[in-house]
């Protein structure tokens, strides 16, 4: 094993047991080309550069790609394994804004990645082997499966979602305490598909079966997928991320925060997401050990993300007009919710086509439809109806995200309709 | 398996062999969201998508963000884990307009990937195992180690790169017939660290051992590492990616070349690569399927590249000034280029100190300090001279793109001084 890594799996100690063979593996190649990079910065002459500059000393950039954006030429730039450093900075004051709980708390700053989805592959190619375990909800997003089970050979158990309209924390205590030493927890609000977020009931239930499976001996780290964050629609939904309450609930429960710009600040071609560390009792080095190994992996796998995106995103984070532009588009999403909610109380009978799973938040809102496959049903809108859905485990997902409100109770009619047809 | 990948890996035949573990595993998700959504492409009522648009349809995007660039907003839609169709199909035709040799030789789209790194790692997964062997010159860029080794547990072996000034394709092949089934091979010209392309000759010597090699029963995947393609300062040195001639060179000989934007359209932080491939006798399906691998693999990694990016390629593609400009920017290098050789004739005094490794083109040159440990040199350059190296495999790497014209006499200067002052 290279020093380096050796170095930082030392320096995590007994918190190293949370990362897979490969994970012990990764490190940051300090002593490589970015470390002596980084030893020469203040040098009167620097040829370390892998860029290119001009004579005057400014980036060698064509006028037919710098005419793209409004920013300045440095934008073109790499932006380095562990992403710009003012957007880290700013991400994790946000983080503290928009989660009030993490006053206080310790946790680790956060490494730009490729969006959510990289986050994802990031903690998993750190944290998951084929000896672990993923956990999450039977109700989840396809992808999981594609990064855990085929990308890594992570075997995946599933629990039971929702019982009585709210989080299954019984079932998801089950699968914890399964037999295996570690678990990779999912824990996705708001939801994808079905738009639901933990009440603050569901959440304290949630965290009280992780403490009580991490204190029965069982070692878990927690991804908290917080992609839809903010977009909660109703009271007493518990809109933090659960991350604060992880932060420092075991020393054998490591906590995963996965956020980042695509959902919930409508940029979904940006591609700028992070992922933040914290445990019990962790200690400032042991989060920058963590630091490290993330952008290690990053480095070994797309060496840095899109600097345009991560300029792009300080830029509107400083904007005054931000917070103003935030509100408004999260009301334009926020009237479509209210409108599905009138149109399902105003249509009792849609009760005999379908079951509306339990939504509050997000993009999207599942049915499941009574008496005729959801497969089938999503075929037949199509053809019959020129309306698409996606099926995901049974259910038909309806992105309201997408459509109109005028348009919603056209929506909901064809599905009705289309089920009554099938089963006509 | 999952049944579409196992139908990618029926129809790619014989040529699952060079598939990994992995790779056999995986396989782009055509029934889930995103095959469902392209299924609704049409419909009147589209709610498959996992975006927002207004209720005008247009996309939900914040001015705060848009304001950044001067592309459409569609720009901050997702731009599919394949890459946008527009930027493959231009990329392709300019493969062709660069590598003559190409023309009326198949080979299939680019699918678009973050950028060179991201490139080796699809290649990687989708081709190295722990079974496997990785192939590289000792004068490498140490992230292929982070990559294949760190990342993917795929052992490593070197030859040496140069004997008498040219590329010494005879200890290649000594590694390529050592023993193991299967070699993953990179050739990476223009060279990073050491600035070489191979000369017309030591292509076709390099061309004929892996065809000795692949006869001689091997199975060779040939990663063609183009990532400074074009920045070749001499004559008589190879001007085309070897893409074409192993492109048809043997069914046991897979070609997959790697390229991209950010060093030969000087756009570091764009982060906009691709992955193309190749082997003799492909049919159009088995090129589609080994398509549907590398994107399924994009999808479990990142989802998708930066769109802005994709988009700011178009546009710098499609601009009359596009071809002036690069020509205008090669120029730049060019001359510096020019002026090392110049000091280098000029001051016979610097053989004494170090050894100008063989150099004809990209970001780069080398210089093998005498006498004294090339890492001993650099700090002293730093300490001493203000002046910043990179040190690898024992080279002493000077960023010339970095270094303007009037600076690169001093540089040169220091670099002597330095290593003699160290031996005195």
């Amino acid at each position: 094993m290279n020093t380096l890594a050796e170095k930082l799996n030392d320096t995590l100690g007994p918190a190293a047991a949370f990362l897979s063979p490969k994970g012990r593996r990764i490190y940051f190649p300090y002593g490589g080309i970015l470390g002596q990079g980084a030893e020469a910065k203040a040098c009167d002459i620097n040829a370390t550069i892998g860029m290119a500059f001009e004579e005057d000393g400014s980036p060698l950039v064509m006028p037919c790609f710098s005419k793209g954006i409004t920013l300045d030429k440095k934008a073109f730039l790499y932006a380095g394994s562990f992403g710009l450093p003012k957007l880290r900075e700013v991400w994790r004051e946000m983080q503290i804004e928009k989660n009030p709980s993490l006053v206080g708390k310790t946790f680790s700053n956060p490494v730009v990645t490729n969006a959510l989805t990289h986050g994802l592959r990031v903690a998993a190619e750190l944290f998951a082997g084929p000896e672990d375990t993923l956990v999450t909800p039977d109700l989840y997003w396809d992808n999981y499966s594609l990064i855990f089970g085929e990308a890594l050979g992570v075997p995946q158990a599933l629990f039971n979602t929702y019982t009585d309209g709210h989080f299954d924390a019984k079932a998801m205590k089950a699968q914890l305490l399964a037999p295996g030493d570690k678990k990779i927890l999912i824990l996705n609000f708001p939801n994808n598909p079905t738009g639901y977020t933990a009440t603050d009931e569901d959440a304290a239930a949630i965290v009280a079966a992780v403490k009580e499976a991490a204190d029965a001996g069982k070692r878990i780290v927690v991804l908290l997928d917080d992609a839809y964050f903010g977009l909660v629609y109703e009271k007493g939904v518990h809109n933090e991320s659960l991350f604060a309450e992880f932060s420092d609930l075991s020393e054998r429960v490591l906590a995963v925060k996965l956020d980042g710009t695509t959902k919930e600040d409508y940029v979904w071609g940006l591609r700028v997401g992070f992922i933040t560390f914290a445990f019990k009792g962790a200690t400032a080095d042991q989060l920058k050990a963590l630091e490290a190994k993330a952008a290690g992996n990053v480095r070994s796998c797309i060496s840095n993300v899109s600097s345009i995106g991560q300029h792009l995103a300080i830029a509107a984070y400083a904007d005054p007009g931000y917070r103003a532009q935030k509100k408004e588009k999260y009301d334009v999403l926020k009237a479509r919710y209210d409108e599905i909610r009138r149109i399902l109380a105003q249509h009792p009978e849609y009760a005999d086509a379908f079951e509306a799973m339990p939504f509050n938040s997000g993009y999207f809102m599942c049915v499941k439809p009574k008496g005729v496959d959801a497969e089938t049903v999503r075929k037949y809108l199509i053809e019959k109806y020129s309306t698409g859905t996606i099926v995901l485990s049974g259910l038909i997902r309806l992105a309201f995200s997408t459509i109109p409100t005028f348009k919603l109770a056209r929506l909901f009619q064809n599905v009705a309709d289309a089920i009554n047809e099938l089963r006509a």
